[in-house]
C-alpha cells in the first residue's frame, strides 16, 4: 500500500512530513502551493473538502487532521517511537500534542489570518495584536517544556512533539518573536533539525528555521 | 486504581463524563463550579495549572485535554467501543473528534468568551458576531455527518463523537442557533441522551438539552 503526503512548505504539514521521514517510510511527498490556491482546485477539494493540508493517503484511505494522521503513523510504525508507546509518558505526550493543535496552533492562525475571525481591517488588526501577545505566552509554556526535555520533548526519542515545537517556534518569527528569546526551545529545535531525517524535510520544504526580522 | 473526573456542568467535560458512564466505569465525579472561580483556586491549579476542566485522575496519573483523556479511556475500556477499534472507521472517527476539538469547539469559545481574543467591547462584539456565523457553518458540517450516522456518528456503537455533537449542538442554543434547524443532529442527540448511561450524566450535570430562546 503506497503512502502519499500532501504538504505545503512551512505549514503544519511539516509535522507529519517529519514523522514519515523519522519512520523511514517510503512515501510520495506532494507539494500543494497554497499561495497559488492549489488547495482550492476541484481536484484537491475532491481529496479534502476543507481545502487544507496535510492529507495522508495510505492505499485507498484518506486521512486529514494532523493528530489523526500522527496517530495513524504511530500505529503503523511503532519502531519509530513517534510518540511514547504507553503509560504516563504517552498520556503526557498526547495532551501536549493536542494542546499544541487546539490552542497554540489556532492562536497563530489569528496572527496569520485574522480575517478568519473578524470582519474588517481595524478589528482584524486588534485581533492580531491580541493574538501575538497570547502566542508569546504559549511559546513560554513550550519553553518550560523544552527546559525539561530529556533529551526530546517526548523523552528518549525525537518525535512529533519536537516537530510541532519547531513549526510553532518558527511561526513565532512571523509574529515578531525572536526564537533566541526562547533559548531552550531554540536549542532543541536546532538539534532536532540537524537529524538527517529532519534535515531532509527542511531541505525539501526549503525552510529557514529563523524567519525573525529585527 | 481509582478514577476521578473533574467536570463543570455543560462544559466540554460532558464528553469524558459520558465516556466514563458509557464504559460502565466506577469513578468519582467532582464538580468544579466555574461561575464561582473554583478552577482558579490554588488547589485546582495544583492539579491543572491551566485552570481548565476536564481533568481525569487515574490512580496517581493526571490527564488533561479531552482528546488525551478519551484516548486513555478508549484504551482502558476497549469493550465500551468509545471509538471504532481500528482501520478506516477509527481514522475517520479520530479526524472528526480532533476537528470538533480544534475547530468547532474553539469557534464557540469566540462566541462565549470573546474577551480572550480581542481587547475592547466593540472589537469583542465584532469577533462574537463573526464567530456565530462561522459556528452555524460548522454545525451544518456536523448535520451532514449526522445524516450519514449508522446509527451513531462512530458507526455501530454510541460513543465520544455523539457526546461531543450533543455538547456542540447544545452550545449552539447559547449562540442563538435553534437545534431544530439541524434536524438530523437534533434527532441523534435526543436519541443519544435517552440512553441510560447518558441520561445519568445529563441528570448529574442538570442539563437542559435545548437552551435556545427564540
Amino acid at each position: 500500500m503506497s503512502l502519499k503526503l500532501y504538504y505545503a512548505s512551512g505549514a503544519c504539514s511539516f509535522v507529519p512530513h517529519t514523522a514519515l521521514e523519522l519512520a523511514g517510510a517510503t512515501f510520495e511527498p506532494s507539494l500543494v502551493k497554497l499561495h497559488r490556491g492549489e488547495q482550492r482546485t476541484p481536484e484537491y477539494l475532491a481529496i479534502n473538502p476543507r481545502g487544507q493540508v496535510p492529507v495522508l493517503e495510505d492505499g485507498g484511505e484518506v486521512i486529514t487532521q494532523i493528530v489523526a494522521i500522527l496517530l495513524h503513523l504511530d500505529a503503523k510504525f511503532p519502531q519509530a517511537h513517534l510518540l511514547p508507546a504507553s503509560g504516563v509518558a504517552r498520556s503526557r505526550a498526547l495532551q501536549t500534542l493536542v494542546w499544541m493543535n487546539n490552542t497554540v496552533h489556532p492562536t497563530f492562525t489569528h496572527v496569520f489570518m485574522p480575517n478568519k475571525f473578524a470582519p474588517d481591517e481595524t478589528t482584524q488588526q486588534a485581533v492580531k495584536a491580541h493574538a501575538v501577545q497570547a502566542y508569546r505566552g504559549l511559546l513560554a509554556e513550550i519553553e518550560a517544556l523544552a527546559g525539561k526535555a530529556s533529551p526530546w520533548l517526548g523523552g528518549e526519542h525525537p518525535g512529533v512533539l519536537d516537530a510541532y515545537a519547531l513549526t510553532l517556534l518558527r511561526w513565532g518569527g512571523f509574529a515578531g518573536i525572536d526564537p533566541q528569546t526562547l533559548p531552550q526551545t531554540w536549542a532543541l529545535v536546532q538539534r532536532f533539525a540537524a537529524l538527517p531525517a529532519v534535515a531532509r524535510v527542511v531541505e525539501r520544504e526549503r525552510l529557514e528555521l529563523n524567519v525573525y526580522k529585527a
